[in-house]
C-alpha cells in the first residue's frame, strides 16, 4: 500500500484533480463531498500502486459520463458503484479486485474513492488520461488494444446497461444516447483490465501527482498560482478577468467558448478557449496558444483553485494555464485519438512548450 | 408438434400478421422472405403449444424494434436471433428452449420464425399481444407482471446491450434511445418467461389465428375482403382511396395521419386514421369510429392484403377495418396501457362493436 486516503489526502486530491481536469471531469466538490461521506463512513480507502496486484487481478475503472453542467445537479446516490462492480463481476465471471479512475480530472479523479470506500476495495495510484477527455475511447486503454467491452452504465434510479459495442467509437454512441436519455450524466465502467495490462496501459501515479499538486497549492507561502505553476512547469497564458461566456448542454456534453480579457502586465490581450467538456483550444488573436492533448486549465487568481467548465462565469478573476499531456498522448496514434483534428479542428497539434518559445 | 410451419404456411401466415399487425410490426414482406430463407437453410420451424414446454422451459420473446419506415431499409443481416439468445442465455444462466414472437403483428411475427429456423428451436404458438403495439411494455407479459428485464439489444452491426430498467417505461425509454442511435431499428428479446408463465401471460394460438386469416384470404372464390370481414368478424369502415398521407420517422416511431375518401357505396363519407407505427385511431367527422386497442386494418380493395402504415400512398384503393383485440386488452388494466389515453388521446375506450353499432 502507498497511503491511506485521509481527509487531508483527499482534500489535496481534489485540487489536484481540479488542476488535471483541464476543465472537465466533473465538479471536484460534490466528488470530494461523496469521497470524504463514504470514507466517513466505511473507513479510508487504500492508494496502491498497480505492482501490488498479481497479473490477473481485475481492475475496474470507472466514472461520470456526461455532461458536468448535468451532474451538478443532478447528483448520484451512491450506489452506482456497487451496480457497477456487481454487474461487471457477473458478466466478466471474475472478481473485481481494485478500482481505478478512469480520468483523474475533475470529480472522476473522486467518485472512485467514494466507490471503492463503500465496497472495501483498494484504488489504484493510475488513470487512463492523465487528465479528463470527453470521449469514452479517449484512454490510454483504447490505445493499448483493450477491448471497452464489457461496459457497466447504471443511473442513480437502478437502471443498469450492459454494453458490448463493436469499436470504441459506438461504445461513445451508444452510452452517450444512454447517458442522455438518463437525464444527460450517468455513471459507468468501460476497458475493465488486468493488473499485467494496468501496468503498460494506464497513466501511472496520477493520483499522487494530483495529491502533489494540490498540497503544493495548499503549502504555498504567497502565490500559489506561481507555486503550481512552478510545480507543475506550466506557461501562464493570461491573467485577467472573465468577459464572456458561451455555454449549451448538447447530446450530452457541453460546449461553448469563454473569453478572458488581460489586465496589468498582460491588458490589452485576450485569450478564447473553446470548449466539449474539457477546454480543448486556447486562441489568441486567432493564433493557438495550447490544444489538446495538452492541458489548459482556468485557475482562480488568487487561490489557484481550477476552475470547471460548467463554473465559469463572467467577472472571475482568473488565470489561464497549459501544460503538456503525458507523453502517450504525444504518439502518433495518442494524437490521433485525442489532437485538435480529433474534435474538428483543421490543424496540427503542436506542443505547448514549442507554442509558448513562440510567443515572446 | 401442432404442425411444421413449411413455405405454404408461412405465406399465409405473413398475410394474416399483416392483418393482425394494424398497420405496424414491420413489413411482413420481408419477414417472410427471412423466414422463408432461413426455413430453406436450416430446415422448417416446429409450431408448438406452450402446454407441450415443462413449466421451467425458457421461452425467449422477440422481434423487431424501431420505426417501420427505417426497418424497409434498413434489413437485418440474420445472427440477431442467435446474439439475442447466447446473451439472453448468458445472463439469465439457462437454456433457451423456444423462441415466441412478442408481437404477432407484422414482420415481427415473421421474424422469430426466421431466428427459430437458425437457432433449430420451435415456435410457441402464442404472442404478447394478438397484435401489434408500438411500445414495448404493451405486452400481456407485462399485465401479469413478469419483468421485462433482462432484455437483449442488438444491431445488424453486432453490437449488443444487456438492458435490467427499473420499469417498463425505462425498458421503453433506454430501449427506444438505442434503437434510434442504432439508426432507427433493432433487434430485441424482453420480457422472457417459463413455459408455466407462458400458459397464463401470453394471447395462445395466435400463431394459428394468423395461419387461418391468411389462408381464409388465399381460399376465398371471389372477394377477399368479404371472406375475410366474416373470418375475423370485422366491421368495414369505408372503401375508397387514399387522398393523403401525413408521415414522419421521429425518435423510433412513424407517426402521422393517412385519410381514405369513399367510393361507390362510400362516396361522401371520409375516414381519418391517426397512427404511431399501428393505426391508433379512425375518425369520421371528427367522431370515434375505432381505437386502440382495437385493431384497425387498411386492405387492399382488390386482395384483402393489409398494408402496412409504411407502404401506404396516396391513390391506392383501400377497405378500412376495425375488429376487437384479445379480451386482455379490454380490462381496466390492458386498457389503462393500450387504450386511446395511453397514447394521448382525451377520450375513453369503447369497443370497436358499439362504436359500430352506434352508426347506421
Amino acid at each position: 500500500m502507498k497511503r491511506l486516503l485521509d481527509r487531508d489526502s483527499l482534500r489535496a486530491l481534489a485540487r489536484g484533480c481540479a488542476v488535471l481536469g483541464a476543465g472537465g471531469g466533473g465538479d471536484p466538490y460534490l466528488g470530494l463531498l461523496q469521497a470524504l461521506q463514504a470514507t466517513g463512513d466505511f473507513g479510508p480507502v487504500s492508494l496502491i500502486d498497480v505492482d501490488e496486484l498479481p497479473d490477473d487481478a481485475l481492475i475496474m475503472p470507472c466514472g461520470g459520463i456526461g455532461a458536468p453542467t448535468v451532474g451538478i445537479e443532478k447528483i448520484e446516490n451512491g450506489d452506482e458503484g456497487n451496480r457497477l462492480r456487481d454487474h461487471l463481476e457477473s458478466v466478466t465471471g471474475q472478481q473485481v479486485a481494485a478500482l481505478m479512475a478512469a480520468e483523474i480530472g475533475g470529480g472522476n479523479g473522486l467518485l472512485p474513492v467514494a466507490w471503492a470506500a463503500r465496497l472495501g476495495l483498494p484504488l489504484v495510484d493510475a488513470d487512463g488520461m492523465g487528465r479528463a477527455f470527453p470521449e469514452v475511447p479517449q484512454v490510454t486503454m483504447h490505445l493499448a488494444g483493450i477491448s471497452p467491452s464489457p461496459a457497466v452504465m447504471t443511473d442513480e434510479r437502478g437502471n443498469v446497461l450492459v454494453v458490448r459495442a463493436i469499436s470504441g467509437h459506438w461504445m461513445e454512441r451508444l452510452e452517450r444516447t444512454a447517458a442522455v436519455e438518463f437525464g444527460g450524466a450517468a455513471s459507468a465502467t468501460e476497458f475493465s483490465l488486468t493488473a499485467a495490462q494496468a501496468r503498460e496501459a494506464t497513466v501511472r501515479n496520477s493520483v499522487s501527482l494530483a495529491i502533489t499538486i494540490g498540497e503544493a497549492i495548499e503549502n504555498s507561502e504567497e502565490n500559489p498560482v506561481a507555486a503550481l505553476i512552478a510545480k507543475i512547469g506550466a506557461f501562464g497564458l493570461v491573467t485577467g478577468k472573465v468577459t464572456d461566456v458561451e455555454r449549451r448542454t448538447t447530446r450530452g456534453f457541453v460546449r461553448g467558448s469563454v473569453v478572458v480579457e488581460g489586465f496589468r502586465a498582460d491588458a490589452g490581450r485576450q485569450i478564447r478557449l473553446e470548449l466539449q467538456n474539457e477546454n480543448l483550444v486556447a486562441l489568441e488573436q486567432g493564433q493557438v496558444r495550447a490544444s489538446v492533448p495538452d492541458l489548459i486549465s482556468v485557475l482562480d487568481s488568487e487561490t489557484a483553485d481550477a476552475i470547471a467548465t460548467e463554473r465559469i462565469r463572467y467577472g472571475q478573476r482568473v488565470t489561464v494555464i497549459a501544460f503538456g499531456c503525458d507523453p502517450v498522448w504525444r504518439t502518433e496514434r495518442g494524437v490521433a485519438l485525442t489532437g485538435p483534428r480529433a474534435f474538428g479542428y483543421d490543424f496540427d497539434y503542436v506542443p505547448v512548450e514549442e507554442l509558448a518559445g513562440a510567443v515572446t
